[in-house]
């Protein structure tokens, strides 16, 4: 249950309606809105307890939540949440495709990258610095060096960057340089991360865990969503499956399930979900079919010659036909290409 | 390796490679294809080995094939597999929408369901009258009278009809109805069943198992193709992992890559793939924007009262709209409904 | 709810119970056990209507089975279910071990391989003469052929003999032949099978299906209980999961979980349940250790040479060295190996 | 490939070995063992390259590691690691046995928990303050706090503690209370924490991640090693699959499976693994039986009343009845309990 208080509400009129939750056996949380204060009932509650509140002074609406996670419910927040990441809306009529190499490797890499993907349409340029690798042994990432690059591809194209953090000790480091810090699969759980990430006020990109359920995914966003930061895209790369001729299987399900159950954006990541450039763009267009919010893609100008994932790298030229594809399949949703709408090639007929 | 003869191949051309092949230690299997006789090699081909059948008098065409199914490869036969079903043809630029109820449960219900699905844009009638169902308790299907009840909505609407089979035991009286036989995902491994079938020229609609890799599903296609019987469309209906949310997991990746891998059509079951109907429109476009030839999709005119699976069946309208999505993205992929394409409603702004 | 009759209620008693569940809009289904009428009332029950049946005339007793199986549960069946295979007890005090190779492959190979596990302690001797191969290709298994061997085997031996039935069609055959009738993995819901075995009185082995859950596995079960063959074994043999290390994961907590709910005897099969010799004998004391009720072990006498399986194939000796450890264990259960405890060696020290 | 030099090998003798390392195109990373120096070579190796460095001054032996963990694998080392934890060691004939609470929930309940499983035979304490909860809105732990218990409860005792860390955020504060460090499933690939694990030299309970491989956690306990601790023991917890009669699949394999792959110590987790009380002992036994070097179980002195697992924790009765099975278990594969042998009962009729 979640208890918005009208925006004039006063303190004493927050402690009584506190008072009375906990007179329930429940516990309450404050969450300061931008628009108001909203209580949140934490506990089981019974039939009848929402009425408790109506009418109370002070009280807006009261809503049932019947999720583990409140804020991140539909059930709490009707309407999808749109937030802006450095140019373009994220959650609404836009589709946006963040597109980038793995791993930032060079100055020129990122440069020319950053312009190719630009030039296809893409919105947002990916590039990770700090490289969550299963062995010790493999590349690390170029850490602050590889941010420095990627603050220059951003200069010369306009892109906003996306990159991924590792650990709590990065995290000022980060947001000094990104528009969205990307959480990934391996680190979903990784609660300390979350709650230090829900004191910022940078949007973030978390990635469902290899092995997560669509609740536990929502969860870890209710630690960031708790903590005050609000812009959290939510992205499906896949999950860990029995089946091994793709990297991972992709959980089309999830695009539904999530628009449904919550209010956050949801976006799809086909390079990690299938493993395979062949496979990528097939998959792209059933996300956008599904009426996801977004891709995250990676393209390499180089697949062969990449430091990390160049076997499920687009090159730029069929990342520019995938980019065609499904600007046009949105279309049929009603909606667009985030930013490079003005420049896609118009519908074949149309 | 395949070794395809030439139309004109005599016996003793044939016997020849034959010969040849169980020199080289691999053991051959001769298939009679409607144009030539077709020789596969099975077991580990060396590097080179090809070339020893290259130029042998009676041989077209050599290929290698990789897989361990042979005929359901694309190696084997590059080009898709397209065939006539009742009225339509599956596997090329025409998109396959067979619908219809879980089970056959009255004339009146299985006519006026077909009627329905007819008007909304579907190409096939499906409908169970043998129900694998998980408890010995619950209701088994109509039997003999529910494929009576099916040939009359045949009569009614020109709808082919596609229903399940368990059991040899049930083939006679099943090819003496069906336009398509079903073998349903717990029986994909039914080894017995599957050579019975192919035994047969009846096409055939066979299902993933619930934990059968892509690989696996071909390996059973192969068993049917293997006896003759070449008219098989695969249908990924969704696997079962760790995610509860939906009932299986829809494997999308499953699409892309079995059009890599083999000529056969493929389509997906949205329906059982989520396990709800609010899913199920979402996931359909998804799987034609991924580049199924079609589709199978439970609907039911009073899902409420549905008998098995009311959960997951679509009403017509919400299927109805559902065609109209379809339809649209199908032509953003060069595609069209298959039969229903004159009264599709155009593309908007088209 | 099954409603238990006394021995010599009447055919009026028994309808009069058949009324008054019908009358509480549940479904009534009759079971004819040794001792008496069991009435099962199928569908959703309220609190309170157990008292309904509570002194009715003819009511012996009433059990409340919240279960959707039935006959096999605890809850109906409190005790556990012990019978007799061919000369020894299963699901009481003592460890059965079935043991031979995955295929008969000659008169001479199963009856030495008889002779050796014999030996080592086995009850029972195993081998397939009907194999569901993945491939259409690969060897299928001798047929009549490999029943006649066997039967040899059991005449040389004394050993019953357990083997794998595909097909309706083998049924006749089959039960001629052996002692158990063994239903593998990927026939766990052949349900045409199961009904059709459930009208023999051969007693079967029933392996759980590569992705059944556990209360899927009980309920094949049912289906075989329901039609009257009520010495049904039970067999882990490992579940498909993400991991590829084994060939299959051994659901070790399956054991301690189909104890609790039923009554029927379980056993494990830690050859395929880890697809390597190396592995075997682990999982076997774990087996025990854990509380099973035997194991079924795959033996040959040249694993090299085995035309299937030969990798998960213990030879003799490392097969008497595992009988030996885990006698040993049984004894800290209170328990003992099936037959050959006479010849197990005196545990060490003791 | 890991070459170990000679104890008195010179700077310029392993100078010369990474130059020789590095034309063969591969890269040299060198570890500083207690005895020896040792350099790893990492790449894909030829046939023969081992030659390249017999007999070179200053090597000591070359030994082929195949797999992509080095210090982990068995190949590189061969003996099992036996390591010492504050009184007992593990890895060796004796079982180690961890206990206590999920959470550390006050002074009284840790202390006396902590009797009761000394007592029972236990070898160290196990017990809460950081905990990573699904939920923002559940307990987080006592923190510093809680550790004051722990150390209180080790000061009247005499058992180690063993705790979860969460964050390297914490990693001072617990270096100064903990015996062991253990590492939760969901930070199991929390790269920046291993690597500042690997930098201190307290011991490690590494648990595997949720859908973690085999080889993953190896990778992991690698990232580990790699840092120069080498006290490392890895805990098999379950892994998350489609069952969910129980909290998670124990899986039983991984024992004789890592036993065999690394030289590391292997425990279990049965209160996870299952995730009921019921269930524990059972698999505890399995554990022991299939070849565990320990267990870490789950005790509370009232479960019904735990702050979290309550379900899964046995009550010390239960605890000590479990420990005086695996003990004699243990003697069966000629082991010991760890700490408590002198006290455990004899081998019934032993």
């Amino acid at each position: 249950m979640m208890i918005i208080m009208k925006s004039d509400a006063t303190p004493t009129q927050v402690e009584r309606v506190v008072e009375r939750i906990e007179a329930m056996g429940l516990s309450a949380r404050l969450f300061q809105e931008s628009e108001a204060t909203v209580i949140g009932a934490i506990g089981e509650t019974r039939n009848g307890s929402m009425d408790t509140f109506d009418g109370l002074d002070g009280v807006d609406t009261v809503r049932r939540v019947t999720h583990p996670y409140k804020l991140a419910s539909r059930q709490f927040h009707p309407a999808d949440s749109i937030f802006s990441v450095g140019g373009f809306t994220v959650g609404g009529e836009e589709i946006a495709v963040i597109a980038g190499p793995c791993s930032v490797e060079s100055r020129s890499q990122i440069v020319e990258t950053a312009q190719a993907v630009k030039e296809a349409g893409a919105s947002a340029l990916r590039g990770g610095v700090f490289k969550p690798r299963t062995s010790p042994y493999a590349f690390q990432g170029l850490g602050e060096e590889g941010l420095e690059f990627l603050a220059e591809a951003r200069e010369k194209t306009g892109l906003p960057i996306v990159s991924e953090i590792l650990s709590q000790t990065q995290l000022d480091l980060m947001v000094r340089y990104v528009d969205v810090l990307q959480i990934g699969a391996r680190n979903m759980q990784n609660f300390s991360l979350l709650r230090a990430i829900g004191e910022t006020r940078t949007p973030v990109l978390l990635k469902r865990g290899l092995s997560a359920t669509i609740e536990e995914l929502l969860m870890a966003a209710e630690y960031i969503l708790a903590g005050g930061n609000r812009q959290v895209i939510l992205c499906e790369r896949g999950i860990r499956t029995f089946e091994t001729t793709t990297r991972n299987t992709t959980d089309i399900n999830a695009i539904p399930v999530l628009k449904d159950l919550t209010h956050l954006p949801v976006i799809l990541d086909p390079s990690h979900a299938t493993g395979h450039a062949d496979y990528v763009s097939s998959v792209a267009r059933a996300a956008i079919g599904a009426g996801a919010d977004g891709l995250i893609v990676e393209v390499h100008l180089h697949p062969d010659a990449a430091v990390s994932d160049g076997k499920q790298s687009l090159r730029p030229e069929k990342f520019s036909e995938m980019i065609r594809q499904i600007g046009q399949i949105a279309r049929v949703l009603n909606r667009r290409l985030a930013s490079a709408e003005a420049s896609a090639p118009a519908l074949a007929g149309g």
